[in-house]
């Protein structure tokens, strides 16, 4: 019996007292009857005592209640702006034709091993459990990369809108998170220069715009035109790389920390180092492209040129597309991913975003570029798929959303109902679920209290604080005259119709009424 | 020298060769000019031809390019089907007045320890790289229920949809997968028996009747009702969740099979066994309940009287929703998680899908039930949060309407485009552009080739490919004139229409278009 005690722990004193007035029972009756079933009887209400003893015996939470480090939970509000956002963002990706895929969370550790240089220290990977070595996606490119392959793809344009991971330092309040969704837009196949890649910009525009964040510009440069600038330079190619990555961190460090990183950490002579100064500092349009050809030093180098001509051609294109104003041809831009080949592309906010009494700076909202090698890698005769593509930067769009909801500055409504249905007096629950049945059977957005006998007033508070516009409002002596009122929330205007005329009255009001924008998916 | 030719590999002999050459020319014309500069060129151009002969020597694939066991890709034409579905089932919820919520992939592994029983070994770990341990999450209502005791929330109507995770035997063929979607809907809070239970039940019909997969009926159970009902058996008390797992295999096998296991696994007795198989054989309705409430030995069990008068009013909710055919009171209803607390439900096709000559046969599309302990086991203070709610086997779902793809029976469209722009001659390029250019900015879901001098006969082809319905024509002797043609591609009529007017002509045809009804997310 000890033994048993054990799992009892804090309830042991119970527990034996229980034992003992049951046992002194049970042995006081069998010498008075002597009768076996009796004793059956007696032992098995003690086990039930005993089992409705351990199941109130639970052990309190030990650990702390929180999610994992650099995640969080969406609440309705955040996944209303969420949903909104990536509405917005996914008409756009329609708009141009896309389609959509998706791929598993987790891909073979090989699949991602030797993408992604540096950052692979990053990737989450999964307990050996026995079978296959998996690891959470870091990004949706190298799975659309081994889909292509796979499925020996030469041609798609798709979407895809998912989470990732990375066991980066997480800086939530900025948006920087260790799972935060990514929207990827690409085109693959064998095209003439420079029109996907015009494409991909122009649809940029149109996201930004469409979610309405502030002013932008669409910075532009060519990998061709950086390795041939460091070509010019003096840089030796094995160095082009890590001189590239350097160069990279223009956007956040001024050039003389670049400068010190390039010459001590990667070994560029300071000779070459200033040379690059020099360009990294160049930005315009049309005028600096045919500047740039005539270049002494750059105009001698075949990449160099290669990569000009096709930041000229790009630029053209994106006169016929409307949006030229929105691009600027950045020498500095470089981005760190090794994959890119072509134009690369980023777009950055020009403004601190207000948000109450503070300023908060955005940077970079979405970014992408030309990479051609990297569906090969996948293929067993290196058989390449170029590509060319952008992923929109969501999580930053959601922290600034957010904290313009925070600071009052903008109202979601987190549920879409039109109509509650009502009663005024108790005892009404079976008549408001027939109303309910009716409404939800002619598709009519609608709730009711889950309670028998609801407050009036509890239940027009309801409706003012979830934002529903329309009641139903059930009273005995006017169902007696076939008889229902409709209440406009808002104006606590009501309005007596008849029953049989009820669905056909609150379908025309919601179909007046002003909806708030902001819905959930 | 030697070392660094072993990463080179098979190349060896092309670079020793290439050395051997540099080299003497290196050391000729040291000797002749004695220049330092010209070496330091030379090395320069040797080091560049090492570096490309490097970036070529790609190392071939060597492992199996797959998804990991149990998991897939979903191509457009999946993901149009799957969006659809979802878009549909979302609907329902919404129109219940639901909110959405989304939590991160995986939890700390102590929220999902103790919550599974014998599956806690399907959970999936992530490895530990120092930091927390973590878990992929295994459904989403643990999350949930961590979610409520985390932030304190009393009342919630929530929708989930996301991918969970079990290392589980995958039949992929029948929709059973490692990675799979769940759709949850679930009413949060303290409220009067059976309102929101029944709603739950209502929403059910509402998604199963609109995805139009045919015939299905409500199955409905009561813990408590099994619970009494095993005690009037005489099965003891702890043996009760045992007994109820496998009463819950009564879907796959015959009563023979789960009498066996009751008797020889479980530790029941072969009586009690026999009286529980009288019961598990009864099914019906209302009149069936009302039988039981009379049964002489499960009228003596409170829990049994408890779970009969519950699934009595539920009954009679069910009939104010107008959905009491479709229901059925089945005694041998068990569910096999632990966790539920009342009324249990599951949604079965009644009949198998025919799918070309084959038919296949689904089983259970959606099931739930009452779980009001659970909230409590992650409080400290063991504060409880009543819940009642469903998940819909989407999985099963898009398997069937996948195969019915495959067999031809039914097709989908993957992208949503409404105008092709087509140039009937060379040098087109820049004005399909602009008319694209105006397209997109009038929200058209426009399209163009991404070749400079498409064939006709390729660009009309895509438009049939891709179900594109109309495509704008262009041609220099109409542009001349100020006009462009609009082709209908199902009718190959075309119509000349004033450049000037060309969007307002498309918005009004786009508009009366009949939109193919299967359109992806």
């Amino acid at each position: 019996m000890s033994c048993k005690m054990v799992r009892f722990g804090k309830n042991y004193a119970t527990i034996l007292k229980l034992y003992s007035v049951v046992n002194n029972k049970v042995f006081a009756k069998t010498i008075a009857t002597s009768s076996c079933c009796k004793i059956k009887q007696e032992v098995a209400k003690l086990l039930n005592l005993k089992a409705q003893l351990g199941a109130e015996d639970v052990v309190p939470q030990k650990f702390t209640l929180k999610t994992p480090k650099g995640t969080r939970d969406y609440n309705p509000q955040q996944m209303t702006i969420r949903n909104n956002v990536l509405q917005k963002i996914v008409a756009v990706f329609k708009r141009h034709g896309a389609e959509c895929i998706d791929t598993p969370v987790f891909e073979l550790k090989d699949v991602l091993t030797g993408k992604y240089g540096e950052d692979s220290k990053l990737i989450y990977d999964l307990k050996d459990q026995g079978g296959e070595i998996l690891s959470l996606r870091y990004d949706l490119t190298v799975p659309l990369a081994r889909y292509l392959a796979m499925n020996k793809i030469n041609t798609l344009k798709r979407y895809h809108i998912a989470k990732v991971y990375r066991r980066d330092n997480p800086a939530m309040t900025k948006g920087r998170y260790r799972e935060f969704y990514q929207c990827d837009f690409d085109i693959a196949g064998q095209y003439d220069p420079m029109v996907p890649d015009a494409e991909c910009l122009k649809a940029v525009t149109e996201i930004l715009n469409s979610l309405d964040i502030g002013k932008y510009v669409l910075k532009v440069n060519h990998r061709r035109l950086l390795d041939g600038m460091f070509e010019a330079c003096g840089v030796p190619n094995d160095k082009f790389r890590s001189t590239c990555s350097t160069v990279d961190k223009l956007d956040k460090s001024p050039w003389e920390e670049v400068r010190t990183e390039m010459i001590n950490e990667k070994g560029v002579s300071p000779e070459a180092a200033d040379r690059i100064g020099e360009y990294v500092r160049l930005n315009g349009g049309a005028e600096l492209v045919d500047k740039l050809l005539k270049d002494e030093k750059l105009s001698k180098v075949s990449a160099a040129i290669e990569g000009l001509e096709g930041i000229k051609l790009l630029l053209e294109y994106c006169v016929l597309f409307g949006i030229q104003d929105k691009i600027l041809f950045d020498l500095s831009l470089a981005r760190g991913l090794d994959y890119y080949t072509g134009v690369i592309y980023e777009a950055v906010l020009t403004e601190p975003i207000k948000i109450g009494n503070e300023e908060q700076t955005v940077g970079s909202i979405a970014g992408g570029g030309r990479y051609d090698n990297l569906v090969g890698m996948f293929d067993s005769k290196n058989k390449q798929v170029p590509c060319v593509g952008v992923s929109i930067g969501v999580e930053r769009i959601f922290s600034v959303l957010e904290a313009k909801l925070a600071a009052g500055e903008m109202r979601v409504r987190t549920n879409e109902v039109d109509v509650y249905v009502i009663s005024a007096q108790k005892n009404f629950l079976e008549e408001r679920m027939k109303i309910c049945n009716e409404l939800w059977n002619s598709g009519i957005k609608a709730e009711q209290s889950y309670k028998k006998n609801p407050k009036m007033l509890t239940q027009l508070q309801h409706c003012e604080d979830n934002g529903i516009p329309l009641a139903v409002v059930l009273g005995e002596s006017e169902l007696k005259r076939g008889i229902v009122k409709i209440r406009n929330v808002v104006s606590r205007q009501e309005d007596e119709v008849p029953r049989e005329k009820l669905i056909d009255e609150l379908k025309a009001r919601i179909a007046t009424l002003n909806k708030i924008e902001m819905n959930g998916y």
